[in-house]
């Protein structure tokens, strides 16, 4: 960047890029937590207020795309400043497909019907749901941070989700084995406990960007992976 | 841009752009249509090439990116011209979705032990898939070709896929209700009928970039949806 007038300029669109994935990002928390909460306590009017707030994750991404791009065109950066925008459309486009996931949960609710809800399974969800919640919120932290030790951290944590997710799937399969009357409503909590966890998958390509953005590469090292479901003939997850 | 190099050096640039996604493309319809043959031959090996493929498809989306942000901070282009290169990358996003969700199928391949395979059932989800992979060929073809009303086609067209996808829903649900032995085949297809679904969903995000790159701006329209299978308590699909 030639002058101190576009350095300026370049820092201030870059500030208010981080401010609005800041933004989408707490948005996109409550929409997990409301989500969830929804599922739990078959709130169906909390389950359409996240459908609805899915159109405002929509329109902030577009936002940060338009406004990336023409930073991109305007202020030409390179190396670091060019990563940091990159990285900002990136994060983007993660926290836009986790307001997807929690908004199929949200529209989830209006159909669990049954009174079938067993308290162990209930427990599962959440736990899974406040892991997942925790390295949304980290890896967040860690971006606006640029701290890669706390990002790697959540990399590394990926596991742990998805070993809860192939018990809830076992244990899910077994109430369905048990009694027909209960697969509806347990393959909907299938399909939810799988939008959680590919949320968590999402945070862990947030560790990704956040290490592109600070180390200039692609990270090599293969993701670690604890979710056996889609080899487990008998836990038909993933 | 500028002078006559510029904009030879831009053409020159987005035909490269255009070649890459072109490239991403036939590779992700051949991923869908081996990914579901794999499932309906149980043909395990197959299944494992299409889990294979997909690094391929990942690297091709980052190369896509790369080059984009590199054209839009060295040509600086204006209106379609800038349309075009974020067009590329949006392209990309959703074929490298496409690509992941082929992906899981193949991996499900592995885990269908049963011998559980009612015709009627694999006629559904070849017609699925049939219609499906018709879109995302017309819809790439509408990209390379700017051809706006076959893109608004493919756009119109979800609801019939999303019908399919509630009818299978109900179907998979009979059988699993008729004998628990099914139930673990019966979730695997469910989740690979909800792949095929969304692999529709997203050639219709394909047909929304083709209208943003032609008319410069955001489609307003609410997108046509058939899939009723959230809100049906007996289907319990998206």
């Amino acid at each position: 960047m030639a002058s101190e007038h576009t350095a300026k300029a370049f820092d201030s669109d870059l500030q208010e890029l981080t401010r609005l994935v800041a933004e989408m990002g707490g948005l996109v928390e409550r929409m997990i937590t409301e989500s969830v909460d929804a599922l739990i306590r078959r709130d169906v009017a909390l389950g359409k207020r996240v459908v609805a707030a899915d159109i405002e994750i929509d329109n902030l991404q577009r936002v940060i795309e338009e406004r990336a791009v023409l930073t991109i065109a305007r202020r030409q950066p390179m190396a670091i400043d060019l990563r940091e925008i990159v990285s900002a459309m990136r994060v983007a486009t993660d926290l836009e497909r986790i307001g997807d996931l929690a908004k199929n949960m949200g529209k989830r609710v209006a159909a669990l019907e049954s009174d079938f809800q067993p308290l162990k399974l209930i427990r599962g969800l959440e736990h899974m749901t406040d892991l997942v919640l925790s390295q949304v919120k980290s890896v967040l932290d860690a971006y606006a941070a640029h701290d890669l030790p706390a990002a790697m951290n959540v990399w590394k944590g990926d596991e742990e989700v998805d070993a809860i997710c192939t018990s809830l799937f076992r244990e899910l399969l077994t109430y369905m084995m048990e009694d027909p009357r209960n697969i509806s409503f347990c393959i909907h909590l299938m399909f939810c406990a799988k939008n959680i966890e590919r949320i968590g998958d999402h945070a862990t390509n947030i560790a990704e960007t956040v290490f592109y953005m600070i180390e200039g590469q692609q990270i090599t090292d293969k993701r670690p992976k604890g979710d056996m479901t889609t080899f487990a003939t008998t836990v038909p997850g993933t």
